[in-house]
């Protein structure tokens, strides 16, 4: 399957991608490196899940953010990308900020929501390198932000 | 306009470019690609913004840092890339780190500072994607740090 | 001498490389682009420094906690290239991430910790680009997670 047939598949549909409400732009292309900007849990425009792990959102809205977050990624590079979705030959790495208090351990876990997304739609090409780490805050308050890069066929 | 012509038609002379303080180096060229470390919003070599943004550092004050940031970033491009600043066929991605509190929420704002500059200096070439996230602390106190991407022409 | 030969040297054996836990990969490659995931200072998958800079781990433990990083990274990277580290032409960019209060300012110190190591492995090839920032919490209360790009030759 495609990537395009993976999200049908899932029942995904992705939504209208948000436009950056500055002067940067959602989705850089040089040679063959895409690179998408850091994207929140953002649902028509409006930040779904806020607050910090360890405090106030448990792990599993944490994982439904951070998939929420990798469906916005794959929704700007699907409008900026000649070919969209089915144009991108490997996912080279995801950021992953999980908005946490100092006590908190399982970045990880919550960064699976993107990860395992990545994999279910992309297939092998989905397997990335990824960095997770915990942080004080995040625009908006939102939970998670992910950004990723990626690399054209 | 080049970059060079704007940066003169705004006025800012870059500085000296300060060296690391460590083994590692300030910029690194691969192909057409190009990294740069994570500047702080030294002037003179001395951090000219400390503290955290939502506790001791307003929001036009953390603007401020992190437009200082940038124009380090673009000092040491300046002197490491063959060709200068006009050798730069686009930004690909600005890193912003902002030292918050917990509540802070307006991240966006405070690295719009550096990302306004970016496109006042390259016009469309700069527009960069960019993640933005809020950190505990800082090395040496610093509001803000941002590290950046460049593409060759 | 090669990185190779540079490790034996200093007495360095890479470690067998930690699988990652989840659907991510620790080392992507495209084109001469690798990226490695973000390592944890683990030895034999216990993370041998855990808890935050300025609180409950000294300088010296963070530093020996960023070299245990750069170690796991190396491990990585031996195993995927073809050629193994050898086959590096130089290394692009460390990310480091050092978990720390907000009133700790001497990050650059711990994060010496892998660039002295990268540098004395790699020699003028492994003097790199760095971004090295406070955060609020690491997977697993790690002290320290850095990560990584290089390019082959």
């Amino acid at each position: 399957m495609t990537p395009t047939e993976s999200l049908k598949d899932l029942g995904i549909i992705l939504p209208a991608p948000m436009a950056p409400v500055a002067t940067y732009v959602a989705v850089t292309i040089a040679g063959s490196l895409v690179t998408v900007s850091g994207q929140l849990p953002a649902i028509d425009g409006k930040i779904a899940v806020t607050g910090k792990l360890g405090q106030d959102v448990s792990l599993e809205e944490g994982r439904h953010a951070a998939r929420l977050c990798l469906i916005n990624v794959l929704a700007q590079l699907n409008v900026a990308i000649p070919g969209g979705l089915d144009a991108v030959s490997r996912i080279l790495r995801l950021g992953g900020f999980i908005a946490a208090t100092p006590a908190f351990t399982q970045h990880a876990v919550v960064m699976n929501g993107a990860s395992d997304l990545a994999v279910a739609v992309f297939g092998e090409a989905g397997r990335h390198a990824r960095a997770t780490i915990g942080v004080s805050s995040l625009p908006l308050d939102a939970a998670v932000e992910v950004e990723g890069t990626f690399w054209l066929s």
